[in-house]
């Protein structure tokens, strides 16, 4: 029972459970079906208001929530292109925080590119450090690695960066923001970011930004920005008509607005602690496997364990490929690892609407596969 | 009954006569409903194949089509910015086409206006004069004005233009395509879009482009093109992954899936024919109006009327917001006239699937607008 009433029905037998898409409540789903309205009349404000009530709470900001109608990349690139930066600094771990580097060189900056490797958090000094010798006017980084489940931690980073410089400060959450607390405001981002498709458990179609005040005042120096992707000119039509500038994804919307209830009537607080209990399942289903002498880890050291995304090494002669074709039967998806991981790693969205006991079925029917004769190395 | 067997169940009682979103039947939205797939695996790729095929026969085109999960602003946007253009001529007859030349502007664009009446189509001599003597190296032109109801010529004035120039030509089709006859390739249109909300009847979160291999050549040579906004990174992911480059509006293509079903089921030459038919319903509605002495007239001269939107004056003493809520008892709602002429406009988006019958009822519904006291001048 969440504090605010009666618990939301959530998906207690989930079979879905990529990194993203994640699985969403058929109640969610059927808003989608609902007829079109206008995107310039009072309904339209009225869903508006909602959703940015909604999402301000779910993003922890007091900010105008930017709901854009693309994928969180649209959302990534606009924080590059608007902010006029020239110098970049990328904090790279992962395929998610490197798109960010392909994104800023496709739109003519100069990039610098921290590594680190991917299953590690990046760590402040070092950030800090760079920072100081780069000299960037921009630094991106990703909260949540969807392809390695390593979070980074955001606050501490972005108090290194300012104690260094007056650098515009980037942070992809897109498969954090909705299942563990995020503050943009008090952890100093100027562009916060997330995607409606992880853990919000909306469909995808929608993206969300917020931006500081320093980012506007930057951005209103470069004339260049565009207008789709432009969040000055989106918050600016929001704050004239309470609406879109363009015709949005209005199924989406909708489904947004069911969601954003059932979030509400289960209550963020319980619904992060979920997340990190379907962590610790995760973590205790690894334990019990690794003590009857099976080989699995998780690739992200435990301090930097998302609540979110599990990925997890698979043994040496055990593939991906193999666990995939397994637990089909069975109607589970889980993701293959991401890119050059694909075939040695698989990875878990325990995320959204999933519940402990939807995630434990699935740890079971993965379990055979680690039990397999060839799976033993 | 269409060519390839029995004509799908149209909207034969349609109430929703925006000219966009326009009414999506009740099976589409339906269909946005289903669980969501991964955008990674064969399932996606079936579905991309199954879209790509069906946009090409909607767009006439042999060219892979760009699907882009935003509005048909952004892909105006991809056009400008993705081209490399440094000046850019911008036909201009109403706020869309005007749309342009913003975008262009806050591209950092050198912008050139050749504007015309809102009631008037570009014609193809004044536009290589203009092309002449200005120099683009760019040529944006809106086919269908929604603003205004007015189509133009775009097959003329892309010959107009090529006679004079090698500038790329981007026509946007927003409300045009999947209601009348496109063929960006026999046209010449280098950049050709559209969006998915209005004579497609699918909702929206859609856009489409096809570029020639001209403007291919050319943005190859623009190094600063960013990502979301490219349509070669899109299309090169199309061509290798056979599906989207990053997490599409899913639900979205779902609806996408069963329209083209439907529309293909109609017969895309019946469809285009039903659309001239209730434009010329529309025609023969004013006709007996003013035959009764009531002022009425469209606003696009009749060559030029679009048969997917019919934006009327109103009489000097009516303005659209006693039409809109004349209406509103009965249910059916069309547009207000757009921005400036907001007040003394309507515009009846006779679109997708709506139908002679369903139009029928709209006329008949709005007839008494006109015979009111207040109406007469």
């Amino acid at each position: 029972m969440g504090p605010e009433g009666p618990s939301p029905a959530l998906i207690e037998d989930g079979r879905f459970f990529l990194p993203g898409p994640t699985e969403v409540h058929a109640s969610v789903l059927q808003a989608q079906s609902r007829p079109l309205i206008s995107h310039r009349g009072s309904e339209m404000q009225a869903l508006w208001a909602r959703l940015q009530e909604g999402m301000q709470g779910v993003l922890g900001t007091s900010r105008p929530v930017w709901i854009s109608t693309s994928s969180a990349t649209a959302m990534m690139e606009a924080a590059v292109r608007a902010s006029g930066a020239e110098r970049v600094l990328c904090l790279i771990a992962g395929a998610f925080s490197r798109r960010f580097a392909r994104i800023a060189e496709a739109s003519g900056l100069v990039v610098e590119r921290l590594e680190v490797e991917p299953h590690q958090a990046h760590a402040p000094d070092e950030v800090a450090e760079w920072v100081a010798r780069v000299g960037p006017d921009l630094v991106t980084m990703v909260h949540c690695e969807t392809s390695t489940g390593v979070l980074n931690p955001v606050a501490d980073l972005a108090v290194a960066i300012r104690r260094e410089s007056d650098a515009l400060i980037v942070a992809d959450s897109v498969s954090g923001a909705g299942g563990l607390p995020v503050h943009p405001e008090a952890w100093g981002v100027d562009f916060f970011l997330t995607g409606s498709q992880k853990a919000l458990a909306v469909p995808p179609g929608l993206a969300f930004g917020v931006v500081s005040p320093r980012f506007v005042d930057r951005a209103r120096q470069n004339p260049a920005r565009g207008l789709y992707l432009d969040p000055l000119v989106h918050l600016e039509a929001q704050r004239e008509r309470g609406g879109p500038m363009t015709t949005p994804a209005i199924s989406c919307l909708f489904a947004l607005a069911v969601q954003l209830d059932r979030m509400e009537s289960e209550g963020l607080e319980e619904r992060f602690k979920r997340h990190r209990k379907m962590q610790a399942d995760v973590t205790d289903w690894m334990r019990h496997l690794r003590s009857s002498g099976l080989e699995v880890e998780r690739v992200a050291a435990d301090p930097f364990a998302s609540p979110t995304v599990s990925v997890l090494r698979l043994p040496p002669r055990l593939d991906s490929d193999a666990v995939v074709r397994g637990l089909a039967p069975s109607g589970y998806a889980v993701g293959r690892g991401y890119g050059e991981w694909r075939d040695g790693q698989i990875r878990i969205g325990h995320m959204g609407d999933h519940t402990r006991a939807g995630l434990g079925g699935l740890l079971e029917a993965l379990t055979p596969a680690f039990r397999s004769p060839g799976s033993t190395a």
